[in-house]
Order: C-alpha cells, then sequence, then structure tokens
C-alpha cells in the first residue's frame, strides 16, 4: 500500500501539480541562482552593447564578430540548459565576461566590456526582467478580470446580503460583487502600466554612473532594447536603483491586497456557516488527521503571499533611504526581493482565476438569507420617506423602532404591526398595509429599485460588464503593442547581426 | 536678561519660524481635530448634493433652499472660525447634519441625508482632501525642481569627485548631481499626477456601498465637484476605502526617500571632512551645550520623515488586507494616517527649496579633492584601451597594478613611473609621456570628454536642462488646468444655488 | 427635536462616553504637543538632577535653594494647569529653563544645565515616560486576564466547534479558546516586564553622549529616579535612542495582533451566520441610514489599531538603520511615534476587557453547530483505531470515505451506512454498532475523553485557569513592586529637598 | 590568459570564499528547500513522539521496534545526503511518514501519526529549529563582543572627534565607541535569551490545535525534546504560529539595526575625507572599471540585510494580525520567512568581527581632527564656568561668541584674543591667560578630566570593559548550560532507545 498524500479520500479530485505546487511553497523545492533569471536580458545587453561600439567605431568589426561568435555559443549552452554560473565568478556578467574571454580571447573578449560597467549592467538587466514581468502581470490580471466579467454576468440576478462590518446591510447580488473586484484589479493593471512610463528608460551608458569618455550611441541601444530613449542623466538610475524594483512591488502589493480581500470573503462565504459558496476541491487540502476536512488553502496562501508582499516593499523602501551618490552595494539585493516577490505572487492571480472558474455559488442559500436579518429595512425607510414625505432622518428613527420591536417578536424583518406601533410612538402619520409592508422589504423588488449608475443590478451592473469588456480590450491591446516592440528591437539586432556577420 | 533659545550665539542669523516649527515638530505644538481639515469638503459635497436632490426632484425646491440657507450660515461660520466639531456628535458629517437640523428644522434639515450614507460622504471627502493635496504637492515639486535647475546651471562646471560606495569614481558636476535629484523628482510628479488617473472619481451615490433606490444623478455631481466621472461600481470604492490613501502615501514615500537620499548627500558634503558646502544659518540649529554647534538639523528632520512615511505607507497597506466586502471600520483610521502623513512631508519639499537656494558651494574644495584619490584612474585606462589598441580589460589591469605602485609612492594619483612599471609587468607595449599621464587624469579634461546623453558635463548637462526645463512646464501647466476644473465646477455651483435661490 | 446621533433608535443602550471616544478617534479632537506629557519627567529629572549638583559641590546651595524655589513654582503652575508650553522655546527641555532663569534670574538659573544636554535629558525623560506606560500595559493587560479567567471559568463546560482554516476541526469549549487568549497575554506581559530588564537605566550624565568634565554622581540621579543604574557607556543609549521607543511598540504590535486576532474572532462568531456571540449594544454602533444596523466598531477600531503598531514599530525599527555615532535629530520623531501608538494603544487593552465582560453567549447555537459538519469524525477515526487495533493512517482513509458517503446521503455527521460502507470497501473488518456510532461523536464525549494538558476540557481547562492565575498574581506582584521603588525614589528627593530648604 | 575576478589587480589580498559568497549574495546560489533544515528535528520529534506512544501502551513494543528501525535507517540516509524530499508528497512530515510506510509497511508505519497532527509536529520542528538558531546568535554575538573589548582595550587611550549630528562635538576615543556598540550587542544577546523564556516551550500534543483522545504524555516529550514544559494550552501555540518567528525576527533585527549602524560608521570613517579607518582588503571589492577602487562591499551589505530584516519582520507581523482561531495556512509562509532571516543575517556578525579583527587605525588622523574644529569649545565653557563661578548659560553665550569671532579670524579652536573679546562683549570679568585657553581646550586634558560612569576614558571605559567582560562570561556560561540540557535530552532518547531495542 502506497501513501503519498496524508488526506485526500474524502476529495472527488485531488489538486493538480500546479497548486500542489503553489500551496506546499518551498517546502520541498529549493530557489535557483538570482542571476539564471538575467542571462537572456545580459545576452540581450550585451549584443546591444557590442553592435553599438562597432557602430560607433569603438570596437573593431573583427573583433566583434569574434565576440558575436562567443555570444552565439553561449545561447546556444543556454538554451541547452548548459551553461551554469559558477559562484567564483560573482554574478552574471562576471560570468558572460569571463566566458567570452576564455572563448574568444582576451584581445577581442576583453573589449566587450569598453564604456560599461557592472553598475548600468546589473541596472539594464533589472529593468529588462523587470519590465517583462510587468507584462506577464497585466497579461494574468486581465485573464482574471475576463473570467470575473464571465461570472458577474451569470451571476448579475443572484441575490444576496451586502454586508457592512461583516453584518447584514442591503441586499445586492454576487455578480456585482465580482464586478467590485475586477474594478480593482483594472486599476492594478493601470499601476503596472504606469510602471513603463516611469522606468522604460534606457541605463545603458551611465558606466558606473558618471558616463564614460568613450563616444557611446545610447539611443541606438535603446532602439535595439525596445526602451523609450536613454535615461537623461546618468547618476539617476544608479543612485535610485531600488525605484523600478520598488514601484513594481508596490503594484504587486495593492494587487495581493485585492487578491487577499477577495480571498477573506471566498474564505468566509465558504464557512459551513454563511455556506454561499463552495470551493473546487482542487483548491482544498485535507488534513493529515482529521478526516472530514476541506480546508480553503490555495486563498489562504493568497493571503500570506499578500503579507510576503507588505515586507518586500518595506525592504526595498527601507533600502532607498538616505543612500550617498551613486552606486552602493545595499541596493545589490533588492535583486532578490524582487524575484522573491514574483516567483511568489505571479501564480496568485492564475490560481484565483481557477477558483472563480470552478467556484460553485449556492444561490438557495445567498437568497434565503437575503429575506432575513432586516436586510430591507433600509428600503422601507426610504419608502416612508417618499410616500410619507417624511424626512430621511425621521424614517430612519421611526423603522429604528420597528426593528428593536420586530427583533422583540422574533422577527427577521420589519413587521407590520411593529412599524405601526413605531411609527404611533413618534406621532407619524402614514397610511401602512401590511403586503405593502412586507414586498417593499422583498430583495428582488429592493435590486429592481436600485438603479444608479455603479449600482448591485439591472443597468448598473450591465454598464459595468461594457465598461470593463471596454477596459480590458484595451488591457490587451496595450499588451500587444508593447510585446511587438520588444520583438521588433529583437528583430533589429538579428538583422544588424547578420549584416555584421557577412 | 530674557533666553529664549538656548544656542544661537554663534550664528549670524537664526532660523525663521517656519523652520522652527519644522524642527521642533510636535514638542509644544499639538494637532487639530482630524475632520477639521474636511469642513470645506464635506460642505462642497453638502452643496453639490442638495442640488442634484432638487434636480431630481427628490427633494423639493423650498425644502432644498432652507437646507441651503443653513448651509451658507454654517459656511460664514466656518470663515470666521466660529464653527467647532462637537465630539460628542462624532465626526464632521454628523456635526454639519446636526447643525442643519438645528437651524432649519427637522421636516427641511432631515431630508439632507436622503440618498447617502457617511460611507460614501466620507470617501468622497477624503477624495476632495487628498486630490487637493496632491496638487499642493506637485506645486512643491515644481518650485523645488526649478530651483535645482537654477543652482544647476549656475553649477555645471563645478568639479566634484564622483562617488560610489562612498569611495571616489569619476570625476563629475556639483550641477549634474543636482540634476540626477531633479529627475528623481520629477518622476515624483508623474506618481502625484498618476493618482488623478486612477482616483479623480466620484463615490457620492455609493452610499453604505450598495447604492439606493433614490434615482440619484451621479453624473451630476461628479460635475459638480469637478470629478472625471462616477465610479462604475458603488461597492468597490467602499471596501477599498484605504486605496486612495495608500497610493498617495506611496508618491509620498518615494518622495521621500528622494529627499532623504538628498538630505543625506548634503549632510555629507558639509561635515568638516569633505567641507564642500555650507549650509545656511537658518537651517541648522546650536546645541544646549555646545558653543560651536552648527547641526544640519532641517536634513536630519527630513530623513526622520521619511522613516515616518514608511510606517504610515505601511499601516495603509496593512490595513487595506483582507477584508470583507463593504465598509469596515477599520479603515477609519486611514484618515489620520495619511492626514498625518501629509502634515509632516508637504513642508519638507519647501524646505529643501530654501536649503538648496541658500547653500554655499565650496568649489575650491571640490576641485582640489577631485584631483586626488585616482579620480583620473579610470580615463588612463580608457585612454591606453584606445591609443593602445588594448582590450580594456587588460588596460584596466594595467592601471590596477599603476594605482598600487602609485600608492606605494605616496602618490594621490597614477604617476608615470608606476604606470610604466606596471605595463612592464604585464609585458605591454605602450608609449608613455609624463606629460602625458598626468593630462589625461586631470578632471577637466576628462569631464570635457564625457560627452554621453544623461553624462556629467557639457553638452549631457545642457540637454538633461533643456528636457527638465521643458518638463517642469508641463507640470506647471497641467496644475493650472486641474486648477481650473476645479474652479468651474465651484462656479457652476455657485450659478445653480443663486438660479435655485431666484 | 434634537439629533446629537444619527442612528441608536434599535439600541437599549448607547455607546458611553469612552467607548465614543474609543470609536471616533481624532475626528473631532486634536492632540496635545507632545511635549506637556513629558513635563512631570522633566521635573523630576530636574530636581533629581539639582540635589545631585549640589551634594557634589557643583552648584551651591544657595544657587540651588532658588532654583527649588522656582521647580516648585514651576509644578504648582502645571498643577493648576497654567504652564504652557511656548513654541517659540522649541521644547519642553529649553521651556522650564527658561522659565527658571525668568524667575530666578539667570545667575542661579543658568546654572540648572550645568553637565547636562538635552540630548541626556530627553533620553531621561523619554525612559520615565516609557516606564510608565509600561506599568500601565503591564496593569491592563492584568485586568483583562483576570476577566478572561473568570469568563473563561463560567465557559469551562460551553461547547463549541473548534475551527481550522475556519473549517469545523474538533469540538472544544468557549472557556478554553479565551484561555488560548488569556495565555498569549500573558506573554505580552512578560514583554513588557523584559522592557525593564533592558532599558530601566539611567542616560542621565551622558550629556551630549560623551559625558562632561564635571564631576556628576550617576549613582545617585539613578537611586533618585528609580533605576537600576546609570548606563555603563555614555554613548550608547544616545546613538540608540530608538531603541527603549522600538521594544515597547514591538511589544505593543504583538499586543495588538493578539487583540485584533481575538476581535476577529468575536467580529465572526457574532456574524448573523455564526451567531454564537452577541456584542453588548455598548460596544456596537448604528448606521447613519441603514436602521437594523448594530456594527462591531470597537473590535474594528482594535483591528485597525493593529495595523497603526505595524506602522510605527516600522518607523521606529526605520530610523534606527545605519546611523552615525552620537545624537542625530532623527530620533527626535520618536518621541511623536511611540506617543500616538501609546494613546492609540492603551485603551484598546480596557476596551477588549469591556466587550468580554459584557459578551452574550449563545450557548444552544454553539452546541447545535457542533453535533454537525463531521466534527466527530476525527474521533471516530481514533476510536477505530485503538478498537480495530487499526494503523491510525488506514482508519482516517475509512472515515474520510465514510464523511464522502454520508455527505451524499445528506448526512452532517458519519452514519452507520456510510461507515460499514466505507470499511468495506477497504477491506478493513471491524465489528460496528449503529447506537456506538453515533455515541463516538457526540461532542461532549469527545471533550470528555480529551484530557491532555493544556487540552479544552475538564482537566486541561483546570489546570490552565490555575497556572494563569498564579501567573496573574506574580504580575500584580511585580506591579506593586516597581510602583513603589518610584514611590521610595519621589520620597528619597522629597527628604533631600526639605533638608537643603532648612 | 585566464580571468577570474573582473577587479583585483590593485589588492593585496583577495577576499576569501566566505566573504565573496556573503558579498555575491545569491546571484550565483540558489536556496535549498526549506524542510531540509527540518529534517534532524523532525526525526528527533519522530523519536520523542514514538518512544511517548509506547511508553503509554498506545503504541506495541513491537510496532514501536519496527518504526524504529525504519527512523534509523532514515538517519543514516540523511546523514549519507542520500535523503531527498519529493515534492510531490508535500513536506517533510508527509514525507518521513511516507518513508515509514514504504519501508515498514502500513501496519506500523501507519500509526506513528497516531494522537498527531501536523500543526503541531510544524510547530514542534520549528520551534526546535528556532532555538538552535537563537544559540547560534547568541554564540555569534559573544565572538563579536568579545572581539570589540579586545580592539577596545587596544583603542582606549585612541583619542578622535565625537560627533553629533555629523559635526564635532566632543574629544572621545576609538575605544570608547566600541565599546558603545559592544553595549548593543550585549542587549541583543538578552532579546535572544529572552526567545527561551517565551518560547521554549513544548507544542507537540496539541495536534490539531484542540488535542486528542489518546493519552499522550506531555512532561515526557518535553523532557525528551530539552524543553522547559508543555505548552499549558494547545490552541494558543496553533492559532499564534507566527509569534515564536516574530520574536526573533525582532531580536535579530534590533541586531541588524545595530550592525548597519557600526557598519555606517566605519564606511564614513573610511572614506578618503574622514581617512580615520581602513578596512582590509579582504573586505573590500574593486570595480569592474575603475582601476583605483576599494569598496567597503562587505559593511554595505550587512546594511542591505537591515533592511532585509526590517521587511521580514513585517511580513511576520503582517501575517499575524486579526486571524481566525486554530491553525490557518497563512502562517506557513512564516517558515521560508524566517529561514530565509536567519541565513541572511547569521553570517553577518562574524563578517562584522572580522572586519573589526582587521581594521586598521589611523590614530594620527583622528588626533589630528581632534585638535580642531572647536572640539574644545564645551570644555572651555565648563571650565569658565567653574573658575568664574558663572551660570553655564552664561558661560555657553561668551564661548558662542568667542567661536564666532575664531571662525572669522580663520582658526578652528577658540582663540584667546576672540575669547577676550566676547567676554567684553557680555562684560563678563574673568582673568584668562593665552596658555590656558589653549591647555583648556586641548584633547588629551578634556578626556583625562571626563572621569564619569560610562564616560569616554580611563576610568569609565576600564570599568565598561570590566562590565560586559564579566557580562559577556555570563553570556558563554548560559550557552554551555542550554547545550548541554539540549545533549542531555538527546542521551536519554538514546538511551530509551536501547531499552527498547532489547
Amino acid at each position: 500500500m502506497k501513501v503519498d498524500k496524508l488526506w485526500g479520500g474524502r476529495f472527488e479530485e485531488l489538486p493538480p501539480k500546479e497548486i500542489v505546487d503553489f500551496l506546499s511553497g518551498r517546502d520541498a523545492r529549493g530557489t535557483s541562482p538570482a542571476d539564471e533569471r538575467l542571462i537572456p536580458y545580459d545576452l540581450w545587453g550585451n549584443r546591444a552593447h557590442l553592435l553599438m561600439l562597432i557602430r560607433q567605431g569603438i570596437l573593431s568589426k573583427q573583433d566583434g564578430k569574434k565576440i558575436l561568435k562567443g555570444l552565439r555559443e553561449l545561447e546556444l549552452l543556454c538554451r541547452k540548459g548548459k551553461f551554469r554560473l559558477d559562484p567564483a565568478k560573482e554574478d552574471v556578467h562576471s560570468n558572460i565576461e569571463s566566458f567570452l574571454i576564455d572563448r574568444v580571447g582576451i584581445e577581442a573578449g576583453g573589449k566587450i566590456h569598453t564604456g560599461r560597467s557592472r553598475n548600468d549592467q546589473v541596472a539594464l538587466d533589472m529593468r529588462l526582467y523587470l519590465r517583462d514581468q510587468v507584462l506577464e502581470y497585466v497579461e494574468g490580471l486581465t485573464a482574471l478580470i475576463e473570467l470575473l466579467l464571465r461570472q458577474a454576468q451569470a451571476h448579475r440576478s443572484t441575490v444576496m446580503p451586502g454586508y457592512t462590518h461583516h453584518q447584514y446591510a442591503i441586499p445586492t447580488t454576487f455578480g456585482h460583487l465580482l464586478l467590485s473586484f475586477a474594478e480593482a484589479f483594472d486599476r492594478d493593471i493601470r499601476r503596472f502600466v504606469h510602471w513603463f512610463d516611469l522606468f522604460n528608460e534606457n541605463p545603458l551608458g551611465a558606466a558606473a554612473g558618471y558616463g564614460t569618455s568613450f563616444p557611446l550611441d545610447r539611443e541606438l541601444t535603446s532602439k535595439l532594447l525596445a526602451f523609450d530613449g536613454p535615461t537623461e542623466n546618468v547618476t539617476d538610475p544608479i543612485t535610485q536603483r531600488w525605484e523600478p524594483e520598488a514601484e513594481l512591488a508596490h503594484a504587486v502589493t495593492v494587487m495581493m491586497n485585492h487578491l487577499s480581500t477577495m480571498a477573506q470573503n471566498l474564505i468566509l462565504l465558504s464557512t459551513p456557516e454563511f455556506n454561499m459558496v463552495r470551493l473546487h476541491d482542487r483548491h482544498c487540502s485535507g488534513s493529515s488527521i482529521m478526516p472530514q476536512k476541506r480546508n480553503p488553502c490555495s486563498l489562504e496562501v493568497i493571503k500570506a503571499k499578500a503579507s510576503f508582499a507588505h515586507g518586500i516593499l518595506l525592504s526595498l523602501i527601507s533600502v532607498g533611504k538616505a543612500l550617498f551618490m551613486g552606486y552602493n552595494r545595499d541596493t545589490q539585493w533588492t535583486k532578490y526581493w524582487i524575484m522573491d516577490l514574483v516567483e511568489e505572487t505571479r501564480p496568485a492571480v492564475s490560481v484565483m482565476a481557477e477558483v472563480i472558474r470552478l467556484l460553485e455559488v449556492n444561490r438557495t442559500q445567498m437568497a434565503e438569507r437575503t429575506g432575513k436579518g432586516f436586510l430591507g429595512a433600509t428600503s422601507l425607510m426610504e419608502w416612508m420617506a417618499v410616500v410619507g414625505r417624511l424626512p430621511l432622518r425621521k424614517a430612519k428613527m421611526a423603522v429604528e423602532k420597528a426593528v428593536k420591536y420586530s427583533e422583540k417578536e422574533g422577527a427577521e424583518e420589519v413587521t407590520y404591526t411593529s412599524l405601526k406601533k413605531a411609527i404611533k410612538d413618534m406621532g407619524i402619520r402614514l397610511p401602512l398595509k401590511e403586503k405593502e409592508v412586507k414586498e417593499i422589504q422583498r430583495p428582488d423588488r429592493i435590486l429592481s429599485r436600485n438603479i444608479l449608475i455603479g449600482g448591485p443590478s439591472g443597468k448598473g451592473v450591465r454598464e459595468n460588464l461594457f465598461s470593463l469588456r471596454e477596459r480590458t480590450r484595451g488591457s490587451r491591446k496595450w499588451l500587444t503593442l508593447e510585446r511587438r516592440e520588444i520583438e521588433k528591437a529583437k528583430e533589429r539586432i538579428v538583422r544588424m547581426e547578420q549584416k555584421l556577420a557577412m
């Protein structure tokens, strides 16, 4: 008898590998060296720098060709997974330069670092890495929103209690609740896009942070690396090397807060007490000891990762205080922090999308609970204000009393008798009919009259859906455009290299 | 004999009141009730809501006029500073509503809260408050950048050592250093402007977070409050009430980090050891015991406030994790945190501007130090690479050796003899002239050849100055436009009120 | 008609003033100048320093008497609330010294600052202030634990579901749950007590951080200020001025996390869905719009303040990084942060005690829910392991299957038929009786067999109660001792002053 | 030609491997799976649990022996490094249980989890892991303090400027400065020791957080695991699973702040401008481009890691807010955070010890600078107060003026003529002699008169050294005792196992 999992007998389906990975975190898996992730970016930077050096006459074509050959060999090795970073050679930059010198000799290879420093090289690699991550987040969020819109459409009339302070407030719909999260994620997308506005600039050429005497063409490398242009000051990107990282961490942190709030909503709605949604088996775990368990583990892990984001944002902010001009090694650590953050949080987006996709909604329970707990009291008050031409403040006092009386009767909505007693207490004259009092408090009637822009039903939901669809299409378009820019830059390099090779 | 200050005898000029206030913090001054700051915004919101209710026929003109009279009376009291918030009435919203009911009676006054909740009311007030703060920060930063540009222009040729790791790197100019900060502040402006893109939307009409049955016109109130439009979902701005605050806090935190780094640079450059700048007496304090003291207190306080920003950002982020749908009282505290942050940090911008305006720069000391500490070694290496067609890597090894030998000679730049010895060691053939070796390492020569985009002198600085001036003009323009929008909205209200009063 | 509150009609009792203050935060109340809180401590420090200066012959008795007279006058003014800090004189230290010079002339008054700096003076004031706060927290926590013990005693047999992951786990008792919080608060007390071990040392005499040439007697002032002794290095307490504050903030933060978790438990247990506890009206608020509302506002505010603690701890930690030796003005701000934290969080302890004191527990609902949701499944598994000599792992698989089958039958506990089917599936032979299967899953039976140290019922709870009572008595004793020490020191000063005055 | 490093030609000695590792961080090295670190602790826990189950008759000796055999086999595999965690089996607990079932069959192996849950198992593993880390930190700090004391002894008379606000204050000694850090580290030790007082308690037996019906002997397992005793409540350690981690993180964070401040002091003192200390080549790095570079990289990395500590503390605090009773998966992530923190920061202690051991102190420069910058002004003022019977306040004003006049003369100490002018200005009569004025300001004379407890020279330093030596001996003793306890517990297990095997 073979036992892999210590639980699972009560499950119809066990979590797939990506969920197991998501849930078990780093228990049984380590992390790879940070600079491994930078190899493709460092290579790209090397190629662009090389072509520029040749174009500017700083490097001879002959030397350039040799280096290019070395770079290609390296790229091939990488693709085969045969290039390993040697810790004795410190970082990716030294490893690659050492490789080149080793392959093509110091006479050519020793020239690749001309007009460059590791300071601008790593700043470049990180911006390229971060830029790709930004695009990934935007992609993930767009997909998540699309799913939310689909579910919101399906549940646009699924009545449920709206809560404030964890207590019953006013009837709403499950669809509208989902849209409220979609709005938050849409803002998150705009935060990621804003990262481009701030940091899609080329730091290459800053060298150690104060330039160099070689006549580099920073415009050219910017084009070859798909940047909007070179940074307009060479010291700034080096002193503030923590900032693109902190900006991304901020966007991620707010996004994780949104995800954690969504998670918390689903965790509570799926308790046996609320019983309004049921998570799919795939996103639950059992216990090593309790046979009945179905724990909302995916969602809890999302919350854990929100706390991780808080800390990492803070580390990045902390390291950026009161620096002295130019590079300080303090900021090297920003690399590990942001990479950890990215790797911990990126899957959270797609996991949440999956949770939503497979979520079972208990409409009956939702509807039943909405009919109780005086969720119609506000509507009743508003109706009294209108038909009785009462000041709202007065109507409210009356209904407050009526709630108190109804509660004593053991009722869960405002009763005709208690309301009558209440308005009598207050000396209000208002003709009431028992049927009307009941009718006014009916959830579906309440929702059908709640027709505001942004409101929880009917027109409000339709408009919100429409607008979010538009915006999501916009996000997809932006993604496509940015990716095309990047592709074009890479093609430009290939063309220049081919020309050189001829 | 009267003694106010326990120090100051050695100062030519004592700090003006605003600096004393800045430095002594909350030692002898308390803070005013948070909601006092919201009175004008709450009044504005009340006026817009009222006009809309009337226009929609929810409120009769008659009742409307009465309330309007009450509001005007209140406004007058406020202007005279005679309206005080009563803690027994909780917050600004209750205080104002109570006032109205008190003055115009419950029959009219009791109707102002129709179709509204404190949940959307405070969300509205806070967005209006935050929006004004954003404009103030942009204004302050723009002025700070303008000053930096003026000083950078003046010091575009003031040679000084460029540092990395607090050690000598490569010659730079003081003007370029200032521009590197101007770039950072320009990004800060873009962060504040981005706040508008995310949050200049009207939450009014969300009521408790789930709308209302009254047929409110949210487009109209948006116009009257100078918003881009209503929020497209009514639950989102209530659940995520911490978010506009956290976004502002993020922008402020990054800005404070930039200011703290600038402060730290000036603190170090003004130590007796560096002795490169001298702060004006106005920004220094003495000691209660040490007669010789001139402490860079303004700058230290800026650093303290950066740490405050870190914490407040964190509190805002912390409160926004794992909330349940709708309003939770947890988020009420965001109000105090962001207000404290605003009041602590806004003056930091103008104080820094003043520090820069009055800064004395010791050009002689800067120039003298730049000639030492092997600041020209990199240039020498680059020159060798070019004239000797040496791989940079090899040239560097040679100069490294030469530095070691020169140091043993007690020299502070690479000497002819040591370089000769070094290249001999390495078997490099390169004709050297003593004069040339010296010449190559001269700071002014180095700078004159450092002509990159973004570089520390000449063309680089001129272009950077030009571009920053352009962008700053753009910021001013944006400010003017946004303020005009706000003015127009207020005028629209006045016109509608006048029409109503007729 | 007068309307103070915008809600309350459904309440039997409105929140008392201290709760209104707690809930409305700083909406309509400002904060007083920070140094006002330090006046008594600064006076105390002045008196001790003065007596020491005289004893050491640094100050003549004559001058000493004059200053003493001035100090007494000042103390009298303070008691009458007639001493106001003048912002133009910066801080409490300057204000008091100025007052003395003003009253007794510079010839005598100008000598009080002999051998002292504001650096050690404020370090002293803050330690005295913080020490008093520590005692207050210990007192508050002790009272809270006492209340928890009382309630735990009353609810030692109140059966309720134990949860993990927000899902049903194993039956527990409400009393045991309360004890689990009491344990956490007891650790908090130990953290506060530990503050004494680290920081109850006298910084006076450090002067600017490097001592003085006056022959001060630091042992004497330590005795007069109830310290364990002088700090053994004069630079350390000045450079690390943030540290006693950060230590207190840490203890407060962990305590607030404990309180927030307790708050969250009560918030969830009091939702209409859980319906297991009901908060007293005093700790609830209504809505400005929804008549039925009873919101658990006190508890939400406690959660908000936990987030505040996170931020303040962080600011204190942030300011303490990478300082340069001696005093830096950066740390002045620690004063405001820690004072704000103290004032925001100290009432949270007593509010929670009040919440617990008035809490209504719905035993019926708790008991009813415990009988459902397969809470007895683990017990059933354990029983099978014992009577069937089955490996637990196997028993668990069987019960897992049984749960799945029972669920399909619509049952909320493991049914006899489903269990039979499950063990048959697995080829387990075990004689089952229907009655037994039911019996084994009964909450009271489960609890009666759960007799571990620390367990949820019977002996476990009794022992835990006993031990916590012991520890709480110990805390009270410690409090009394420390307060007596402080009183004795103050009496010693009075005696010395009387002797001097003779 | 082979190029490993891109720099180093100017260095006498290159950084050893441990420093290269420290500096290059995770660039070219990944991290291992988290639970690998827990294998020895989980095995220990399994052995203790097993022996207890047998002793209590819950498990037969026969089954027990089989499992024991399996555990031994596993231990052997581990020692040979042949046991690898399988991610498909989630965590260390499941992996080990699966291994046992695999080797000894489910009939015996399936019983090891009796009366246990992964919830208490991981809480146990973590406490054992954290406890060992605490001991390591105490050991590292003790060694660091010992080194500081040795250096302080050597530099007890090395005169240097004492600074406040980065400006000259009062003469001090380098030895005293080192002692001020030793004091801070001694407090850190006390913090780590305090962790034992709070958390050296056994959570095993808590099972899922609510106990079990098996009659476990928690006292016995406590003895076998070297705990002070079982936790007295079983829910508390599960709900608050983040707390022992957060407590350690707090101690580490404060320690890292101390280290970062020490690092910052050394970074500034080793700038070319201060030039007061020189770091050993081993702790410096060069640049990839600038040949003259000697960067204080070890120290900068320490600062970076302080920022990391800030963030991790925060994540741990953030995850511990507003939890619901019992285990929540959110807290699983605390494992990775605290492990990362431990692995990043533990080496920082020994690296700093090495930096101190090899530090070169430039006594000449220190002495020379101490004679300048009016460092004697305070002493002069104190002398005037004494000999002229002047109020200090008046004496200070006089010297303030004198400083101003002296500065105008271009002097760097108070001159006789300027002081005469100043006292004349103020109408003070005091006979001055030129020689005396000079003499009074001499650093050595100032220090020789600064004889306070805790003061910067002579008796003060001797006493501080003596006291710190005592305390450090105490720390070593504590370490030895605690380690012996742990060894004894392990021996007890071996004895019981041998008995069982017989």
